[in-house]
């Protein structure tokens, strides 16, 4: 099982160096008077927990981004082609790194695992079984602050949905076939997530607050590796570097990736209406001569139909990213951007289409409640298979004889690196956090816009986010290799994904209400009336809603005031260098 | 008419200590390279433009900032009180001259004319009758950027409306009996006001990144004169400062503010009533006996009814002021943005309540056409008069003997400076520029919403601009006060104040076209399907408008390029110091 090119280099930097590469990211870190500021190395003894040489003051995240930042700017200079590698020809100022990566010459960069440190966070975080929070700090120092924030919010999430389960139970078992009272929930619903997703972006400021990436100004983005065009100058920084006519990647756009996704959503929908047949089909054999067995045989449709759509789901995922790739993006987040709003589209339509088809135009809601059910069900058992322990199987069974083997021979010795490095090599690669807030994302788009006539929605989701926390945790310590860690600031994209999956829950909520034979009962004669004053009701909602979010600072009073302070004061500290720097001047004519 | 204290100060700086000041305040000119750039004292030679010892190399406006700015931070340092005056105490770091002017020791501030310039400003402006572009550039080298911007969006929104203006006319000389036609004129509309507003957010990043203020920092902000509080310590500068409870200004904002404006909406609601009453009553003299002056009276009602309004507005106007005083806001901004909410929230219910309730529970398009035409024509002739002639005729009169006799003793020769002050402290105070954008708002709703149905609203909107142009400038000119100049990057709150105006156009319209006759005939049977289908599509539009806002750059590519461009070696600059600087540690663990 050895691979063509051998050589491992495994790569360090002494406590002093890395505090060097920490002022040259630009990390925040606490300074003696609780705030937080920038860090300088000749500053360094005014930080709070600074010891010493400053061994522990980074955390592991740090270091490791530290690195992989210094590695990735390790720039040709006057060297024409790599060392050793006569025709791979190196330009001037581009990353040496990238393009061995690109070239294939460097087969992998990763971070190593730390045993110890692993050992003790699998510790805090899923091996003792008990209800606490999760050790979100242990993450952000293992993991870096984007899986923190992923696990936060995850946790953000669960419990918040939990007073919705509370009020899901009671509903659940005494009101299953009075569909009369789902308008109360509805309206809760409604409420429920406009607020939690403002309370979010204020608790995750405070968080990576804490954490010191709120107030780190991003650096310059460099191209990403897959990006190619024609040798040329970049306008911005003046540099050469491949360049890629916006006119070319916009048609490649209009013409191919919209078409695609277009021609995608048209199969889903003729799965969809397949599935329709079926149901219907199962639904006669029942009502031909009903048995157990055809009772069963109603649920098997949407069963496949789960099945298919999560199949569909992780093909398109593979599509998806081909085709950006093609699109040929110069900076990661524009690629990142164009991937998630094509998933997220195709995603929203795959599972939501037939819900909102059987509510609206079907308005059967025994079918919308035993579909949502089905679908919600089978898409989590799949959903913990295909995350976590296939993966996990898998590895088992590669590293099994190989793992045996060194146990073996070493005993309960340390393990030596390079087996340790022979082993991770073999993991597999996390891909970040794409599909786990794809995932949170799917299941919120269930509860928030369907909940009210399953009320259980709500339960089963907590019940998922839990055992989610654990495999996730798993997964990440176990299955994986360790990922390179990201600074962030908050959760990106997916907060605009959250909140206009929140705007339709609004719209689709009120016309649930609207539909319930209760809100009916109140206009006996006219329909126009009815709709008239739900459409009203809605728009009412949605200013709101937009209100809500002006009104409702996204930083909290404290930060906001502590931020201020820190700007305040290289103000002023600007203000003083240029007065000192003028002192020269005559000052007679003041 | 000689004040009580009539001693006057005039002010003034040397171009050198001006361009000290330019440096403090961080205006941006333009480099030799052509981009804009931070202006430094050390660098000014390779500023395009600067010449000599740089006389004019600032433009008057800014040289006017520089000075109030400086003038607004004489600080107190160990000065107990204001020198002869010993009642009036100095706290050490506070403004000398806010405290002045707040205890009436110092009676006015304000910059002087400069005949020459404004005599060659009002040629280009107003004197020249000839169809040209304003003279945007001139405007703010003596007005400075917040009035350029001002006039800039006036005469973009005159243009924008140019179209809409030449499809009417013909709409309304062919078809004005025929409702039906007026779909095609709605959806027109939809489009319009979405686009309009996307592509002025674009045109004023481009005027305000040629002016210097896209890209200036914004100070620290300095509470506002009025503000008051016992003395404290602020948390963000830690100096001694008035503080006032955010507690306590909630309480007044939710249990007097907002009382007093549902109060006066109620009022305004009562008022319509009454305009309702008298309509019906003069349709009824002119239904039993129709002469000539009956049909004159139908359009009393309707002229007394905006009348009303005028006035309502003038007094509520003064009322908020009142009110958003003594709500004690800190900062200027929050001061202007609660204001400006108070007054849109009423001024928009005041003009546009009847109308609404015309248009969808009369449902009577005629009397929707009558009244739209009155109300704009009656409101355009009001606001001409009370914004430019009749302060203009007030002031003439009280100044008309000063100037004869100082033209009878002076002859042609230019007038002394004192004499100047004189005449120039008598004359009214401009309060700003927000009356002008409050009309354009209202103006851009009468058009927005129901041009529609009165296709001649943009003709004639269009006419009120072209002269409001002409009193505009003629009031900044003739009529006021040289005001202070303002940095300003956009038009602010206002920008926010039309695009809500345009989400509730859409609205409008969609609903105007889902009543129109032509419409209705598609669903001959079913009522609630017209309404479904007319929500879709207001739905669908809402959402395109909210991803087009999205999708548009709010900055044309080439500025956004100048901007990284400007960051990127901002960012190179603090690398290479920070490399000098570490240049003497020991390079060995590298």
């Amino acid at each position: 099982m050895e691979k063509d090119n051998p050589n491992v280099y495994v790569v360090g930097a002494s406590w002093q160096r890395l505090l060097y590469g920490a002022e040259d990211v630009g990390l925040f870190k606490e300074f003696n008077d609780g705030s937080m500021r920038g860090f300088t190395y000749a500053n360094k003894h005014n930080f709070k927990e600074f010891q010493a040489d400053g061994d522990g003051f980074l955390s592991m995240a740090e270091c490791q981004y530290i690195i992989k930042h210094e590695l990735d700017n390790l720039r040709a200079k006057d060297e024409a082609h790599v060392p050793g590698y006569p025709k791979m020809k190196l330009y001037p100022g581009k990353s040496v790194i990238r393009r061995m990566q690109s070239k294939g010459i460097l087969v992998q960069v990763f971070p190593l695992h730390e045993k110890e440190e692993l050992k003790r966070l699998s510790f805090s975080w899923f091996k003792k079984i008990k209800l606490s929070f999760q050790p979100l700090d242990d993450i952000r120092h293992y993991f870096g602050e984007g899986m923190a924030l992923y696990f936060g919010f995850l946790e953000y999430f669960t419990l918040a949905l939990i007073p919705m389960a509370l009020i899901g139970i009671p509903y659940y078992l005494f009101d299953f076939e009075d569909y009369d009272k789902f308008t109360v929930f509805a309206g809760f619903n409604l409420v429920w997530c406009t607020v939690i997703l403002e309370l979010w972006k204020r608790l995750s400021a405070s968080l990576a607050y804490g954490w010191g990436t709120l107030s780190r100004k991003k650096a310059f983005e460099e191209p990403r590796p897959g990006f190619h065009g024609v040798l040329g100058v970049n306008p911005v920084t003046g540099r050469a570097e491949p360049l890629y006519s916006n006119a070319k990647r916009q048609l490649r756009i209009y013409l191919v990736s919209v078409p695609f996704v277009l021609l995608c959503l048209y199969l889903s929908l003729y799965v969809m209406m397949i599935y329709f047949d079926m149901e219907g089909w199962a639904l006669m054999i029942h009502d031909e001569e009903p048995t157990f067995w055809t009772g069963v045989l109603i649920f098997i449709p949407s069963i496949i139909y789960a099945v298919v759509i999560e199949i569909m789901n992780l093909i398109y995922r593979y599509a998806a990213e081909f085709l950006t790739g093609w699109e040929n993006h110069r900076l990661e987040s524009t690629f990142q951007n164009h991937l998630v709003l094509k998933v997220l589209v195709f995603n929203f339509f795959n599972c939501f289409a037939s819900l909102f088809y059987i509510a609206f135009v079907m308005q059967d809601m025994v079918l919308l409640r035993q579909s949502l059910a089905t679908l919600l069900i089978t898409s989590q058992i799949l959903n913990q298979i295909m995350e976590a322990f296939l993966p996990y199987w898998l590895q088992r069974r590669r590293n099994k004889k190989a793992h045996k083997r060194m146990i073996k021979t070493m005993g309960d010795r340390e393990l030596p690196l390079s087996e340790q490095v022979k082993l991770e090599a073999d993991m597999s690669t996390y891909l970040g956090t794409f599909d786990d807030y794809l995932e949170l994302f799917l299941l919120f788009g269930y509860v928030s816009l369907f909940s009210c006539v399953y009320p259980l929605a709500a339960v089963l989701v907590v019940l998922n986010n839990v055992t989610e926390v654990y495999s996730d945790a798993f997964k990440m310590c176990k299955v994986f290799k360790r990922p390179f860690s990201e600074p962030a600031a908050n959760i990106g994209v997916w907060q605009l994904a959250f909140e206009a999956m929140s705007v339709i829950a609004v719209a689709t909520n009120c016309a649930l209400i609207g539909m319930s034979p209760q809100v009916k009962s109140y206009f006996p004669e006219s329909e126009t009336q009815l709709i008239l004053w739900v459409v009203g009701f809605e728009h009412f909602l949605l200013a709101s809603k937009f209100i809500l979010t002006f009104v409702i600072p996204d930083v909290p009073k404290d930060i906001q005031i502590k931020l201020s302070r820190l700007e305040f004061e290289s103000l002023e500290a600007l203000k003083k260098r240029k007065m000192l720097e003028a002192s020269g001047i005559p000052k007679t004519d003041k």
